[in-house]
């Protein structure tokens, strides 16, 4: 038997759906690729009283309760006292605490404010997880049957905690036999087309098939049981990856470091010593904005003459004009690959959700053209991040030699 | 005191982290604008002991219990089975309901597959909801203290049935007194800021003041009790706007449409009829994606070179090749402002989490200068973001004329 494992959110915004609990989501998948089996999601809003009550029931029935919010400096941050009463453990004043709380404010120079002091009032034999982030420390105490550990609900915050010091910590903690998750992620192919191609491969009954449609990729999830053979997995994936082809960008769970599809891209052109000159209309600077802190990305702009003045053509005439443009553009920015990424539509099809628009992607390397075109549809938010990841794609492609 | 009600998840992909259960959310706010308390969320996966326990649990605890999912034909479906056993009514079979089904794949020109029966199975004293949008009928059953409404986990399903039928039901059931939200977007300050210059508002006990610090804004929230007078309302947000001054981007839950902080200046650049040219470094395009859709911005730049030489300038030499980039930018875009975003920092600073860059920002309207600059910190991302958000808080402020 897996240990148990609950999730526990506090929070007025999470209660009165202010906030969707992403949290709560992301740290239960953590958990169950560790080994646990989860139970029970709770979320209450800033009341002490619900607060010790749940605590106090946790306590009694899960192995151990990964809980976010109520770690702030705010009169509505109760968590610490909560802990305190429900477990009986007077609140002690860490000077460590305190001392990187100040630092926090030192580094921002700014004056720490008077309220952060609280923030670094721990229960009795608790122990503080030191938060780099933000200002407030998390903490982890046992009581009962129960391993507790607080986080901030900041999520970037509390992923990074999560991440560099609860993980490893639970790891050895607890006996855990985690089963090994592998996930294909791609680009282009929507979940039931997936189905339709994975539709023959057989999957061996303890293997659990599942997907997760996201804004930036679709990933089709296997979940392996613990003691589940390494050559039978490896055929298997094997098996998966030849049937999604070459919508396959990365996948996570093997050996590989992997990310994003920027990430992806960011290795290839590295690797590759390419950089890169771009300009982009439908997706308006959101390309550039996912390769911030990447090297090979020399030059992007956007720029809404020529946004306006495609919209009309046909295909053709925006092929040529994407020719053009990239052969104007790579004399002058002394990157030696360049991309333009055009659109055609309507005058109110990149905002009107039930309108498409046509994407199209030229790369120009070594006097070479390359292009895709898509046909995109959905909320202007939805385009823009498409048309940004189908251009990224192109790139991708590109450079792993699948435009040949 | 209002009704208590909560809401009540069931599935494996919610308890696993595989789906996000937005579910919860936006019941919450609605049972919220409805004038209910909403005082906790749970969610459990397909387990019949569990679910037993916690409608038993419940029944005795809230006024009202809004449940969603495990009314499919599967047999992990176990709803109406586990409100059967733990209210102790006997399932029994509705012919009405039992046509519906039927219909519903007659529709569709296709033949019920017989596991759908089992929908039809309603614990006695039930009130059913019907369902046109899908297979499964809701069903409504008051239990002890609490009222329970049992919806599909679809969302678009859940929605529906909620909307036309569950929340007209509840305005007649409950005497109902829906509070009033206001909530004061601010751009710059932390959540502790906030507290040392609000310190001295005095906030009438029935007034519930809160904060949610997100990557885009903080948000300090007012909750009015229904009755509260419009007037002592008004006059409490304007004490509060007043103490945080020009950080106040927006309010929301006034008479005006509010919306992030590219919405408010779009709405503000489109009144003034200003166009834009642009230049950005540390946000790297996200300042260009955050407008897109907006008419006003002409033309959006990212150059490394730039970036690259401007990392060892003082802030006046930053300041002065900002002020020639804007006046060389302004000659060629035809806009009629130009902004100019530079950072200075040592190579790594941009992506070392622990390192700052000082961004300064500058604006160029009607041969007037204008100008901000801010240190940030943190990862990669974060800068990228505050960057882009205080560029554009820059233009809000010029059209606010608030740089004067």
């Amino acid at each position: 038997m897996n240990p148990t494992l609950e999730i526990f959110s506090q929070g007025e915004e999470i209660v009165t759906g202010q906030t969707v609990d992403t949290n709560a989501a992301w740290l239960a998948q953590e958990a169950i690729q560790c080994g646990f089996t989860v139970t029970r999601h709770t979320a209450v809003g800033d009341k002490l009283a619900d607060l010790i009550f749940l605590l106090k029931e946790i306590a009694e029935r899960a192995d151990c309760c990964l809980c976010t919010g109520g770690l702030g400096p705010t009169s509505d941050d109760l968590t610490a006292e909560a802990v305190s009463t429900a477990f009986n453990r007077p609140l002690e004043f860490d000077p460590i605490a305190f001392e990187q709380i100040k630092d926090f404010f030192v580094r921002r120079n700014r004056v720490m404010p008077e309220v952060n002091r609280k923030q670094a009032l721990l229960p009795q034999t608790a122990i503080r997880i030191d938060n780099s982030w933000g200002t407030a420390p998390g903490f982890a105490i046992q009581h009962q049957r129960c391993w507790f550990i607080f986080l901030p609900g900041v999520p970037s915050e509390m992923k990074a905690l999560f991440s560099e010091s609860v993980k490893p910590n639970l790891l050895t903690r607890f006996t855990l036999r985690a089963p090994h998750l592998v996930s294909l992620k791609t680009l282009g192919l929507g979940e039931s087309a997936i189905q339709e191609l994975i539709k023959d491969i057989s999957i061996p009954t303890e293997v659990q098939l599942g997907f997760r449609a996201g804004t930036d990729d679709v990933q089709t999830k296997l979940l392996f049981p613990f003691h589940y053979p390494k050559t039978a997995l490896n055929s298997l994936v094997t098996e998966f990856s030849l049937c999604l082809g070459d919508y396959v960008f990365a996948i996570d769970g093997l050996d590989e470091t992997t990310g994003d599809l920027a990430f992806e891209v960011d290795k290839l052109m590295t690797a590759k010593h390419t950089t890169l000159a771009l300009i982009e209309t439908a997706s308006h600077g959101l390309l550039a904005a996912k390769c911030v802190g990447y090297d090979w990305l020399i030059k992007a702009s956007y720029e809404k003459s020529i946004a306006l003045s495609t919209q009309n053509l046909n295909i053709e005439e925006l092929i040529s004009t994407a020719k053009n443009l990239a052969l104007t553009t790579h004399q002058d920015s002394g990157a030696n690959a360049t991309l333009i990424q055009l659109y055609t539509g309507d005058p109110e099809a990149l905002i009107d959700k039930n309108k498409s628009i046509q994407v199209l992607s030229v790369l120009l390397v070594n006097k070479e053209f390359y292009q895709t075109t898509h046909s995109i549809v959905g909320p202007l938010t939805r385009k823009q991040n498409q048309a940004a990841l189908l251009s990224l794609d192109l790139l991708r492609r590109y450079c792993q030699g699948k435009l040949l």
